[in-house]
């Protein structure tokens, strides 16, 4: 079987991609809840005949968090609204598993699916942010590992209701007067250690059977997590060789639990910066750069370890010994931290302006960064690329620049093969679990 | 000062407003989940310059609910895509406040006035069925009291996060490099009987301060909730008189709270039937209750008595006594249901058929029941309707038969005043309790 082409996501983050981007004078600084500029950013990722664009999320915050998250829209809302005035794109958002109901998230999610027709997915997560119990009247954030506990139980919850109605359940026969085949129609009746659902849920499956699941966790428990239940996996993409190898051990633990490795699809965020000569590329980049403070990059480090405060270390001395601290939120990407700082030797300073600047391996001419997405393609990194650009014209730019030359290498589409987002992903659908137990019975 | 003009609604219910519309010619069989069935009946309510449309909600279907109910768009998703479509109505959807949490819900709300920019409303529902507990994790249904008593607290919590930020926090300012000013950044801390949320929300107040608020429920505890906190209120128009005394009482009861009768805006239910003669209208209305069974219509009076089995009974004896039944769910419904059969000395047949095929008084020829709607608004038994058709040609022939009437008259606009709900509905923009704190001080 040939190889899937290329797929490609539009991460859409409201006032720019990194701390300080809003001081950018392209940046719009109400973007974040502007919804003319969210319709605009998905509209130019369709124009690139991209997969997805991609909402993120978060259930806390504070002072000392980034601009973008204080103020922005909530991800079912602005999907359901990009729904309306999008026809091929697919819509995906985060929701956490650790403070809502399966019963109403499945519901939205589904709702969702059927206002796009077919065009739905979600990113699990499991809310890295410790304070979010504080919103949920919670006294306590559950544990990393029983996050992911909560988790697969929530996923098995929804993709049981998402099941509720047979495809041809509903045989609306006015002649008759019979709307639906009651032997159609399932309960669920989940009775498990974080939740009991009886079901059915208050809506049919769509188009593409059931939304797409992305998962973003690249700890061992979201790892398996992902080759357990998701379709789809955002993660890093900081180097080449750190992304095969999360490719293949993933792709590999899909194996293991009986799936095929095409049906599971692993996009690496990357933040591309497209020049039209290399130093107006590296331009841009210290363009972007240059507007970080150091303030800023130490509150936004901090984030991540339970917004711990840095700025009680000396800038220029070897990155402190923190101990376990965030290991209960952001668990794959503190730990990385805190190796890379050892590994390399780097000072706070250099870890606290890597973190909020990233530079990537994305930047330089068109040429350039479409032969490097065709090597993380061709050596087996990913199967394709989440977008996530600093500035709106980093969308642009891709659209306009990048993604002509990998069409024309035949790596890419110049037409959506399917309108929905399981068919454009080249996913299965998934066959209903009561129907399919009378096939085989 | 001059009484405000009449104010519109139109429920959208896709497959039919009764229990078997569903079967009429006309109606799409799939509409409860089509988007462009409800992009249509949205766009033909602000071509009659409505003030908004409203989506109604359940979390409970079982073999015997009704077929709109068993598969159909979730409020906040549906709301959202019609936000992007339309530019000048409202947007009220139901929300339970007795099955979610407020973070979530107050900010899902927000973010929906700011995608349409501040055309938001929110029907607070305290959920009538008992069900609905089963999917929900809870082993029993709060009772009627309780789940009032939650809802004012939800309420409170609601309105604290909407407050989160003061109209002015987001500064900005790409020079300094300050995007917002912390002082105007409040925490709610509020730790309650049924609720505990810290805050700040992640999102700020729209262009209309707040999401307007709806209240449905008629009983006491009902009454007493829109009262005290809601903006408007969406009730029953089965009679002049009845209805009259329901308007004077909320009336009073806002005030006794320290409100403005003008701050609580009161629109009946209608079911408006349009027929160029009476005899037209009258064939309407025999088309739509032939298609009801009275199967069909014992099912649809069992789901407001929790899903009681009236089968059992003799058909056309006199309504059976059924003691307290009912009470704990859609309370003001099933009292009137069991008061008017003993009053009016109904069988059971006649009390199906009339739950299930209410006649009402909107039925006739556009003068008709344009003088009907005049009469109400004049005797102060409403401020507007919310009209739900049957059929969708219901709502055409209203915009386009009944509306020019009403416009003509001179007491409902021929233009929207106001791009917010709350602007057309002539409600006040709360101001941001912490700004008002200051000034007061």
């Amino acid at each position: 079987m040939a190889r899937k082409s290329l797929k490609f996501g539009a991460l859409i983050h409201g006032v720019g991609g990194n701390v300080s981007a809003w001081r950018h004078p392209e940046v719009p600084v109400d973007a974040s809840v502007s919804f003319p500029f969210y319709r605009k950013q998905a509209l130019k990722a369709e124009e690139g005949k991209f997969d997805l664009v991609f909402i993120a999320d978060g259930l806390y915050i504070n002072e000392k968090s980034i601009p973008h998250f204080l103020n922005r829209f909530e991800p079912i809302t602005i999907l359901s609204a990009l729904a309306a005035v999008t026809s091929k794109i697919g819509l995906v958002g985060t929701l956490s598993t650790s403070y809502s109901e399966p019963f109403t998230v499945s519901r939205q999610f589904a709702s969702l699916d059927h206002i796009s027709g077919g065009r739905a997915g979600w990113n699990v997560v499991t809310s890295p942010l410790e304070g979010s119990a504080l919103n949920y009247g919670k006294t306590e954030h559950p544990s990393h590992d029983e996050r992911y506990r909560i988790a697969e139980e929530y996923l098995e919850v929804a993709k049981g209701l998402w099941d509720s109605w047979e495809d041809d359940a509903f045989v609306r026969d006015k002649e008759s007067g019979v709307f639906f085949d009651p032997a159609k129609m399932h309960r669920l009746n989940h009775k498990g250690r974080y939740f009991s659902v009886q079901g059915p849920l208050n809506i049919a499956r769509s188009k593409q059977g059931q939304p797409v699941i992305f998962q973003a966790g690249s700890s061992e428990s979201g790892k398996t997590l992902a080759a357990k239940e998701a379709d789809a996996v955002f993660t890093g993409g900081e180097s080449l060789e750190e992304t095969k190898a999360f490719y293949r051990d993933v792709k590999r633990r899909a194996v293991q639990f009986g799936r095929s490795e095409d049906d599971i699809v692993i996009l690496p965020g990357i933040n591309p910066i497209v020049g039209r000569t290399e130093e107006e590329a590296e331009r841009k980049y210290q363009e972007i750069a240059s507007l970080v403070s150091i303030e800023n990059a130490l509150n936004y480090l901090g984030r991540f370890f339970e917004h711990f405060d840095f700025s009680r270390f000396p800038l220029d001395e070897p990155f402190p010994d923190i101990g376990d601290l965030g290991s209960n939120s952001f668990r794959s990407g503190t730990d990385k931290i805190k190796r890379n700082a050892k590994e390399q030797g780097l000072t706070l300073r250099q870890v606290a302006l890597q973190a909020a600047t990233p530079r990537g391996e994305f930047i330089g001419t068109p040429e350039q960064i479409a032969d490097r997405i065709q090597r993380w393609y061709e050596e087996g990194a990913a199967d394709g690329f989440i977008i996530h650009s600093n500035l709106p014209s980093g969308l642009s730019d891709f659209v306009d620049l990048v993604v002509p030359i990998l069409q024309e290498r035949g790596i890419y589409r110049k037409e959506y093969e399917s309108d929905t987002l399981r068919g454009n992903l080249g996913l299965p659908i998934p066959a209903n679990r009561y129907s399919l137990a009378k096939v085989k019975s």
